[in-house]
């Protein structure tokens, strides 16, 4: 297709009426399809249905040191479970601490923690002014937690290998920069890994604050597409520890896309004086999480092999889904200079860029005819795009079918807006 | 026995004697026993057996209104396991949300949500001091939290109907004073349940903070030792409702001591203004909890009938234990006039007060002899007891065989510390 702006006005014309027209097919559909949230389709559930009847009987309920997991204690989890953290983590196992169900509880938990208690320093909460730096587009759920305990953030876009660190670097300079969220794999929405440089250079930052914290979500460490082609990122604290900063980076990440959203199991990895600080915490906090959930997944899940052989199953279920949206954003969206979008060799999105001022609107048009996209602006702080051009399509919960049709409905609508 | 006051030197000589032989032959016993903590004992934990494979396979993962547990989704619980703490709480449905797997943690993080963000005014921790009633004795973690939180705690004891509110009616004049924790039914170690008189002027309190807090660890709301002579707690709502005073209590429980400690579900009530805080701060905080846990749990038990039937087991296993040292308290320190302790009728722990200055000796002498109690001077803020004389035992984890061991040991202790 040729560039949309050499279109002579009665092509546009041609195109408008045949697109709006399209349009109204759909709408006259009543579709109710939901492509807002990272979330696994029930085939990839399917796959961990072992799961359920992993602890099951009498004298089932034991972990490997002989601890009854039906009862309290084992604060920071149960060996088994820390040892393939530690593995997939690549930390040694003092260094790893096995959380509830969700990583970003944890993740809402440690930021809490340096609100009220600090980081090693005065607590954040006791200070004139905390900012973040916010790498966007990102995820709204990390913005969401900095927003909530008052945490101003400042953007810093993502570029082809990550964060742009010169912008890092030189925001780092003020003392009252206390932060950052990155998703260094397979980001969302962008699915961009970090670059070996980029890991490296944030691994020797020196920020000014001294309690400067990295929530390093590593929501897709193994959540690859392509077994041969599985982006390598670089160990952060191995990098960190050249430099003694190794305090700097707290881990997180959880089995949600692995077994169960909502029902697997999440981990952290830290420093010792983090895991010291974050235990500490931990023993006014809990009794101890749920093992017989840490145990159910490691019946089944052994090794870090294991795993990786399981996400190899997810990502049969997933390439269909991510093609279909990706041939569908060739075919109608190529070649018109309208939109460009990533294709990612993992995570859970793809990231469609469409022009200045346009995203709301198609965000509004494929509301109307039933398709529900992640709220526009959400992948920014506060909800605020200010170019209006980023969408986050997430392809993962539909079906193939539904997928190729909403696809087609997204792609319709960015023309309209475009030739209105 | 008759007062050990009343002694003449010769007898108390003999009893010394005899006494410091039967903690010797204890200590040749190399015994390792821990009666420190509320724990339930393996006995108890088989009672719940069917849960672990309550959700066994497919299409068994469903909630009642069809919802796909083992994915994200229904951040306040699934409608059944809302309906079942609903009726134990007799509270709305609307008022209830269902947490993680532990009570504790869903306090403390509401205490951290009020000193973070406030519970209606301003945040607590912008405040120059914030003070809480403590009720003592008390529950240890409790007062962890609020020391975590740098929450300064006043003593108040617990009568023989709950806390002295005489005591708590003047600290509320104190606008710093802002909350309060309880354990209103066989609270955690007297095994008292509070009156109806104490419920009723607790509800009709005029604090001077206008975000004044109560704490309402309901934590043994269904476990009473005797069917028939269960102790009959007040809607703390109800009452409160009547003078607009809903928003002061916040009320929480879960299935620990139910089904398995750290295994099962938590749950919170509280009024309508406080849900629309809470769960604002969860649509940040986390996607779902464990929902496939609360789907075992509500297959296993579907209204509070059930749950009550399978308390009347626990309560079997557990009558013998603490007669087991009642018996033993009776036995060796009875009308000696140097110790005194309650009879509770539920609950999960006998307080035993001992002579003033003698606690603390009387747990080193058990630890030497290798039985652990809870740390003499935990039940109170700051670990500080100013008499150094109440004793918390924790009866239910022990073989029965051990628990008399443990008991006899224990009286021989508290007899020998004041005898020498």
């Amino acid at each position: 297709m040729k560039p949309l702006k050499d279109f002579t006005p009665a092509q546009k014309e041609a195109l408008k009426t045949e697109t709006q027209k399209r349009y109204d097919n759909f709408s006259a559909e009543k579709l109710n399809i939901d492509m807002s949230r990272g979330k696994p389709g029930p085939d990839q559930l399917d796959l961990s249905e072992k799961l359920l009847t992993a602890v099951s009987g009498a004298n089932d309920y034991k972990s490997e040191n002989g601890f009854d997991c039906r009862n309290y204690g084992l604060l920071t989890g149960i060996p088994e479970c820390i040892r393939l953290f530690a593995e997939l983590f690549e930390a040694p196992e003092n260094n790893v601490i096995i959380g509830g169900n969700s990583s970003l509880e944890l993740m809402f938990d440690y930021i809490s923690q340096c609100v009220t208690n600090g980081a090693g320093g005065k607590p954040w909460g006791q200070l004139p002014e905390v900012k973040f730096i916010a790498v966007t587009p990102g995820y709204d759920r990390h913005f969401a937690i900095a927003e909530y305990f008052g945490i101003k953030m400042i953007n810093v876009p993502i570029l082809s290998g990550g964060p742009d660190m010169d912008m890092v670097e030189g925001l780092i300079k003020d003392e009252s920069v206390k932060g950052m969220f990155c998703v260094p794999k397979y980001s969302n929405p962008d699915g961009i890994s970090y670059s070996d440089e980029t890991v490296k250079r944030l691994a020797e930052m020196r920020p000014a604050a001294s309690d400067f914290r990295v929530i390093w979500d590593n929501a897709y460490m193994v959540h690859g597409l392509y077994e041969n082609d599985d982006d390598k990122l670089l160990n952060v604290f191995d990098e960190a520890k050249k430099h003694g900063n190794e305090d700097i980076f707290v881990m997180f990440a959880s089995t949600s896309k692995i077994t169960f959203p909502g029902a697997g199991v999440s981990a952290l990895a830290a420093s010792d004086a983090n895991i010291k600080m974050i235990t500490k915490r931990m023993t006014m906090q809990i009794i101890s999480y749920d093992k017989l959930n840490q145990l159910r997944f490691t019946k089944v899940f052994k090794t870090s092999d294991d795993i990786k052989a399981h996400m190899r199953l997810h990502a049969e279920i997933l390439r269909p889904k991510f093609a279909a949206v990706l041939e569908t954003l060739e075919k109608e969206l190529g070649g018109l200079g309208i939109a460009s979008w990533n294709v990612p060799k993992g995570g859970y999105f793809i990231s469609l860029n469409v022009e200045t001022g346009s995203a709301k609107k198609v965000g509004d048009l494929c509301k109307k005819a039933g398709l529900i996209l992640t709220n526009v602006g959400a992948t920014f702080p506060y909800g605020i795009d200010e170019n209006d051009a980023n969408i986050r399509i997430a392809p993962t919960f539909p079906s193939p079918a539904e997928l190729k049709k909403a696809a087609e409905l997204l792609c319709v609508a960015v023309k309209l807006v475009c030739l209105s």
